[in-house]
């Protein structure tokens, strides 16, 4: 049997196939698959990209596969068309299919109970205990999406604009963005925020960078921010357990550049967790590894076979890591 | 000599054209002229077909013109832009062209000291004392444009996502929203702020609408929301008194879906202000009619005749509101 992980993404795809003993036997990264940001057309097509290069020697039959893609849980019937496509496009069953959040909390936690938060451009949190699971936030950057890259960005941004139009005081916050962003005045500032030529979405995050590296050097308003950012994801994880009510320690795991990267960031949402009994450590496994997990785990959970096998998938990790 | 004014907007753009006796001798509609939102082809065609008819029959050199155009302030170069694609496609000299939240002040205040300010989808606000002028907010639904009824869409949907997730506690307003979009569960929800078949930033104001039944049928997190669009609104107009130091009592007017009909906005807008002796009043004049009173004014600004200009200009007015 082999076992096939997809972790799907506005950005990439990435795909890991383990063969019976557990060995990495293939690996592929591929466009973008968020069906409803990119259409039916490039998900097919990017599918196809991914995978071709190895079903054509395997027997469909033979893989055990899971499929982690955004905006699964964000229209109707998503499963059933996803499915659909994929058996269609690459004529394998896909036996499993989730939101990426699910695989990232999959691969950060083992697939034990615990709450995974994703914080990079967007953000969205999953939980699990035992059957029961839950998502909260993830709403896109158009209504909330609150503490993500994005959010930083658009709250730094829009702290300017008010520092600009005399709302606020002028501080620092306004001349450092301005150096950071190479802009000269405010027709700069306007032409950076609605350039045409870029995608507005991941330009205004690109700033949460910036907001990063001021509140470094002391910037007290991009502090602030951030603080206030870690405060919206910590109310994330907190929401979810309330619901799931896991038994403390509660396991919290995180993936994306804010909570990878922004120390500020982590550090004030560790802080914050640590009070009600929360536990934040890094991912144990990349996502795509967490996918591989669930598709081992969905066709076969025996205890031993379980430990075996996860131990291979983290010397995988590992093993990445190095390089 | 002939007085035009032109109202252009991202919707629709509105000329009148006054004889030398005063008299409106022509009106006309076409689509909209913001050359950053629609770019310039469209920008060039909708100025055409607005103005065609008339200026074939007029000597171009009898016509003094006065341009409100979205965008005028937002992009480096505008005015000479402008003027020369106004040359290209009417033949014209555009004595005038300013944005057109100007032409909103002109005809709010009959072009006297003041400050006005527009609340319709987004926001902006002008004022000006003098030759002193300054504008506040107005950065777009992206960055800012707080008060306006993107503004107020935005804070509404944004709740509701909270409490749909469990991060607030779910009251009414929920489900009052739920009732007036005719939405059943969170796919449908999400449905509506990313139909891609709908423009998104006019979809998102239409809820502000609903946040004023609600909070009319006594929602208190719907109350809020338009009580703080108030003071955000009001904050525009301290902060643009703050540079121009206008004499007490200092006349605000307003255009714009907001403040014309939303009465909860209206009048906390109205009371917050009152504290600073700033008087709110209903324009004089549409903004059109503010357009033909500047190019006016740019042309003749001897006292008499302005008054007589004027007492025209609202008999016009009166006459078209009757209707």
């Amino acid at each position: 049997m082999y076992f096939l992980g997809v972790d799907g993404g506005g950005t990439k795809t990435i795909a890991y196939l383990l063969d019976e003993e557990s060995n990495l036997i293939f690996k592929n990264t591929s466009g973008p698959t968020n069906i409803l940001e990119n259409g039916e057309e490039v998900f097919r097509k990017n599918l196809r990209e991914l995978l071709y290069p190895v079903l054509k020697n395997i027997n469909p039959k033979d893989i055990k596969s899971c499929f982690g893609l955004p905006a699964v849980g964000e229209f109707r019937e998503d499963i059933k068309i996803l499915r659909k496509i994929i058996k269609e496009e690459l004529n394998i069953e896909a036996d499993t299919i989730v939101n990426d959040v699910v695989i990232g909390w999959a691969g950060g936690n083992l697939a034990r109970d615990g709450i995974h938060v994703v914080a990079g451009t967007g953000t969205i949190t999953y939980g699990r205990k035992g059957n029961k699971d839950i998502r909260v936030s993830g709403w896109g950057s158009i209504i909330g999406d609150e503490g993500s890259a994005y959010y930083i960005g658009y709250r730094t941004l829009n702290e300017v604009s008010r520092e600009l139009d005399g709302r606020k005081r002028r501080t620092d916050l306004t001349k450092l963005i301005f150096k950071k962003l190479n802009l000269r005045d405010h027709l700069d500032f306007i032409e950076f925020i609605y350039d045409p030529q870029k995608d507005r979405r991941s330009n205004i995050a690109s700033v949460a960078k910036i907001t990063y590296e001021i509140a470094k050097i002391g910037d007290k308003k991009a502090l602030k921010i951030l603080k206030e950012s870690a405060k919206e994801l910590a109310l994330t994880v907190t929401t979810a357990n309330k619901f799931l009510k896991i038994e403390k320690p509660i396991t919290v795991t995180y993936s994306g550049s804010v909570l990878e990267k922004n120390e500020i960031v982590r550090e004030e949402f560790i802080k914050l967790l640590a009070k009600g009994g929360y536990e934040v450590k890094p991912p144990k496994l990349s996502p795509v590894l967490g996918a591989v997990l669930l598709a081992f785990l969905n066709y076969e959970n025996n205890g031993q076979k379980r430990e075996d096998f996860i131990n291979k998938l983290l010397k995988i990790y590992k093993e990445e890591e190095k390089q």
